[in-house]
């Protein structure tokens, strides 16, 4: 019993050799006196086609099969006659393990994604999301290898928080009453009788919790799933998704944005390398050009320029902006897009004006910009932020009651500039904004399993 | 600028060198005319001695340091006369990044545990939560590692869910809600009007949905984090831990034990030879013996036994146990142990009764058993459950029914008997409990970086 994986790694071994496999039949061709089945078990993205003929004692138990069929066949490796593929398994032998209705949602034709999504339970059996899905693997065990192989130590920091600063509005609120039967005191919830004896929340961060181990193995990361209550409906959100947050001490912007740009090359470089079948498959039908983006990227020096800087060069652009360029504001995805064609390549941006960035960004010492970046990508925008963290007792304070964040919950957050405390960064990635990104496909709800959306949580 | 773990690495290198580092003061014995520093960064378990004297232009500024001040170093890497050390750093230069008060509570010094919970954004700068969570890091990458060089697909199961079949008292409810201001519908919460049109729990396995994605890749892991509301306060219970949960397609138990063994000898082979200081303190100030333990469980056959053999193992014993062992009913903490004393090593018990088992077990052929497995660890105890699941759609349906299982939220995963579906098993790994394990720390509020608790969600 071996995978077709390692039928393709050993092929020379197993030429001319008897085999069993197990796996499904993506799809069957039956002829009067012969067939062939379009044979795949998951392990790898290609597929192996088994050919039977009326000799074969099982041709009559072969021609009852239905497309989705779970069997265990045993045959013969053969260099193939036919086009189309170098080798072929004549079966000799075929156990049914579960055959599959004629109504079987997934037949072989091109289904739309959207149709796709509502069979999301089958959709993996799919070309498209078999490689999807094996890219998001590997991606995220390059990930793992490339900090680990850097010494940094995997934190899992908890879901489960009570720390709302970040505006608790924006959080998932957990409970463990029964919700008809919520108990209160003065006319409120009272929370004080749930489980944790006060309100908690399902985090929309581990960065807090980061910047604690920071301080004790200089160099962290964490990689988890994370929350938003956002009741938005685009291409590019979801309720639920994963996240990457490192966090280094000792350690400025410069370096900041050298380990992400290092990072980023790691993971397209890995994935590059051990998805070759995937990638292909994506550059032929999902986004022309894919491997070639990925490549150039690999080989690219990422752009560093400061938000002021990028604000002149949209100010001179000979374009007609929806949203005009302002020093003192974000910019729109249409000025992420210019910028990233303008230096058609990777952008790192710095420099932010503070009262759009977060409360514990560190303020530089014009008063008026955050010491924050955002690599800004070709295609996929906003594909990380970070920052260099406010190491100052005082100032961090000052500036949190400046934009009215509540720091009682967080006081040991504040507390680690006051023991041992040291200048140190940090920065967050979308996981799946960087699948949309290696993959080429568009919409988040086709790169995660099981995406959660408003009015959207069937499986 | 190097970590400490490099200078450690190429000692010889850097030998007689004049380097930088960056990093904490973990200790400081001040004398009249010199001092020593125990100089730690965190990037490994080992430490190192700086050494300065009354000739050093930054002597005044040193003796004012306290215990916990972060420091940048620079000075020469030297052979030691000391004793306890085998080379030490004479400091040439030295910048106070931060400094940390007198009333630090983290002094070097044996703090309880308890304590130590109490400071839990502190403590992982002590050796013991030092070791404790690198060894947690690595083991989680060691997991991956094994996985994916087996051919494993890595899944993202959601932990958002409204699939409530395992009994939605023991999962958290999550809303968008201001609890206060819960609409309602006939004296009911009406859920319906929340973000995803219906009442959501944040999930206590990934099982369910893992089943899909191996029945399209064959091999598939999880490794996120889970819930449970249990109102428990024992040394084994979490309300959030992180579980590893994989699903082999065309896999009978035989061969679920296969895999659980082979991969709990790789994980444990892992962390001793890349966490070989850690285990060493882990041993010395933990759980004497812990480094044979492991080393032996490597080397190790594991037993399998049914369910009822250790029943009759279990009442021909000498022992007065506090519950009568019963051929209808699980086992006791008390069985568990005798029975790794017994066979003096880790057990794989099968084929339990089922109605203490799960619905989606598969029944054997007698119609009393199901063919689970749980996996029982000298010290530990119950470190692994799997089982066979039940691959034929009426049996799991009528199973259902019999133990009240609301099959309408999962109708998806019964339907994969119907499409192509195969023999194929799986198992769940506590991660939390294979660290009490693999570090002999006996309370799993240590082994977890921010514990989640009844009434405790502090930080």
């Amino acid at each position: 019993m071996i995978d077709v994986k390692e039928l393709y790694q050993k092929l020379d071994t197993y030429m001319n050799q008897t085999i069993t496999l197990q796996g499904w039949i993506r799809n069957i061709r039956k002829q009067k006196d012969f067939g062939f089945i379009d044979f795949s078990d998951g392990t790898c993205f290609n597929h192996i086609q088994l050919v039977y003929d009326k000799e074969n004692k099982c041709f009559d138990q072969i021609n009852k099969l239905h497309i989705g069929a779970a069997i265990t066949v045993t045959g013969t490796v053969k260099a193939s006659i036919g086009a189309g593929q170098s080798f072929e398994m004549i079966i000799e032998d075929l156990v049914v393990e579960g055959d599959c209705p004629e109504d079987y949602p997934l037949q072989p034709k091109r289904h739309t994604r959207e149709f796709l999504r509502e069979i999301a339970y089958l959709r993996p059996r799919t070309n498209l999301f078999q490689a999807v899905f094996r890219i998001r693997s590997v991606a995220a065990h390059a990930i793992h290898t490339y900090f680990q192989e850097h010494g940094y130590l995997y934190v899992h920091t908890p879901l489960i928080t009570t720390a709302d600063c970040e505006g608790s509005d924006q959080m998932f609120k957990i409970t463990s009453f029964n919700m008809d039967r919520i108990p209160t005191i003065d006319g409120h919830a009272d929370m004080s009788k749930d489980l944790f004896g006060k309100q908690a929340f399902i985090t929309g961060t581990g960065q807090l919790h980061g910047e604690t181990f920071a301080m004790a193995f200089k160099k962290i990361y964490t990689f988890g799933p994370t929350f938003r209550t956002e009741n938005s409906n685009t291409k590019t959100h979801a309720n639920e998704f994963w996240m990457i947050e490192p966090e280094i001490a000792f350690c400025h912007l410069d370096g900041l944005m050298d380990i992400e740009e290092e990072m980023l090359k790691y993971i397209v470089n890995y994935v590059l390398e051990k998805c070759a079948e995937e990638i292909a498959f994506c550059d032929q039908y999902v986004e022309n050009g894919l491997k070639e983006k990925l490549t150039k990227l690999v080989n690219s020096k990422f752009t560093r320029i400061t938000h002021h800087e990028v604000i002149d060069i949209l100010k001179k652009a000979d374009m007609d902006f929806e949203f005009t360029p302002d020093y003192e504001e974000d910019i729109a995805k249409e000025h992420e897009k210019y910028i990233t064609e303008y230096f058609n390549g990777p952008v790192f941006i710095t420099n932010w004006p503070k009262d759009i960035k977060a409360w514990y960004m560190k303020t530089n010492e014009d008063g008026k910009t955050v010491a924050a970046v955002d690599l800004e990508v070709p295609g996929a925008g906003e594909l990380m932020g970070g920052s260099e963290r406010e190491a100052d007792y005082q100032k961090l304070i000052n500036r949190a009651h400046e934009m009215n964040v509540d720091t009682d919950t967080v006081d040991w957050f504040c507390n680690l500039r006051r023991y041992g405390g040291c200048y140190h960064s940090g920065f967050g990635m979308g996981f799946e904004r960087l699948l949309i990104y290696l993959t080429g496909v568009e919409n988040i709800r086709d790169v995660i399993p099981y995406p959660r959306t408003p009015k959207n949580c069937d499986f």
